[in-house]
């Protein structure tokens, strides 16, 4: 039990990493200088938490008492800064960690709201929120209308991982390998959406949406 | 009184189906996805009593906890997705709702706030933010400069509502007639504003700004 | 002591009305109308302590609570539309007062974070945010990217008023002192860089960046 949650921690913290990295490289596109970089790494990586535990009334934030955030935001941030033209180039493992992030944050995310007492609906939304919110904040930031409400199966990606969360505890499954298996078919959606270009109606299509 | 309380609830969520439509209009011109047209929507109708709630610190807030904040608001986000065209002919009714649940949210996210122990200037702030602070979020999601800070008379409409339960709180005054009071002439302020053009002016314009 | 507090307050009110100002010109460079252009003072002058109270669970924020500062607000609003021009000439203490403000929120903010009990790591960050929240929140409202991100060593002088203030701490010294002292730097480091252009490297500059 001590080793999955420990093996959580380090996941989340490459969830973190993988998605300080997405906002460093925006904010390197729109020629922000050091400090906004660094600003939009953080945001980009702690944003959607942060929202959750604001509106959970879980203050403060666990990114603002726990430096590894931080530290990891920051080791993303300045790595992308001083080795851009690399980061640039790997874009296929970026994509890769923000879909394993994706997949953890929604996860985590819908499990400590069920724990703080909310239902399903709004545990279901909290997931989604701690999944998406980062990079909302991020787009929002660059001033930019937010990729995850107009990209392929970005969010409905989030949605189903924290789905099978909530219906695994109100089927009264074990937390863990439901977890598990929210954060895998999340994963798998984003990654799946990725190669295969799925993308979300948009209305007025030539073609019938859905 | 318990009419008094079903009917509030229920016009409460007539005023979130309006705000929700408002919401998916601009996400469909914009050309998001399904799932942005049904973000926009929830932002538009329940953002202003999150940023209420957040703000008095009664988290989690009540759109997480009641689900037909959240079905009211996907339900006007598909009907605009798969018959938008219909839903843009129907212009003036909409403006109609919006005008409707303004004048409603303004009063009561006023209310809440004098409920909550904030003095009158607080609780009038709140019940604006109340009512303008969906579309706002709406906005800046789409990258634009909120509408509520250029439009004819929108936040002035929101403010005289909520000024008006505060004064009637002040002179304790019951509290049910006030809230009718405030919401019509939120209401009809607004729709004054919409039907003869009434604007507030801006700077440097030819004329001396009153 | 009493002494300090009153004149900490009254600083207070002159970086709120200074950050104000820069909110309200921001409104009126977009054409924003008289309330909209009361909503940007308001904003700029106030979001960063509301962010910092909302993330420590301060509810409601002190700038709701004290009408003073919403007084402060619309009163160098009022001014700022009325008598754009004149502002826009003294550009200078403009920003001088603006320099102060940013020096006085990031060591009062930093300050309140310790004393809620916040680790050094965030103290500083909280410092940060109620230094350039106000200004973030501004440029977000006009949707342009914030300047905070891109202009001379605005942010990072924040980030060493603050360190100060939390440096003092760990190491027992008087409070009142030091944050003096991290005021000072605060300012004095961006005044130095408004004077002298200093700035902080972007990505991929012909030099090498640091």
């Amino acid at each position: 039990m001590q080793l999955t949650t420990a093996f959580v921690a380090l996941l989340e913290l490459v969830g973190t990493f993988a998605f300080a990295i997405s906002g460093a490289v925006v904010a390197v596109r729109h020629r922000l200088d050091l400090f906004g970089v660094l600003v939009l790494s953080f945001a980009a990586a702690t944003a959607g938490g942060m929202m959750r535990d604001l509106l959970l009334g879980a203050t403060p934030p666990v990114s603002l008492v726990d430096w590894r955030y931080l530290a990891v935001s920051l080791l993303a941030g300045l790595l992308t800064f001083f080795r851009h033209s690399a980061v640039e180039r790997m874009h296929n493992p970026v994509q890769l960690f923000d879909a394993i992030g994706l997949g953890l944050f929604a996860v985590l995310g819908a499990g400590k709201a069920l724990a703080a007492g909310l239902g399903p609906v709004g545990a279901v939304m909290l997931g989604v929120v701690t999944g998406v919110g980062g990079g909302i904040a991020r787009d929002v930031l660059v001033a930019q209308i937010p990729h995850v409400l107009r990209r392929e199966l970005y969010a409905v990606a989030a949605l189903a991982g924290a789905g099978v969360v909530v219906s695994g505890d109100a089927l009264g499954l074990p937390a863990a390998p439901v977890a598990v298996a929210g954060a895998v078919l999340c994963f798998t959606l984003r990654w799946l959406a990725i190669r295969r270009g799925w993308r979300l109606p948009v209305a007025g299509d030539s073609g019938a949406p859905d």
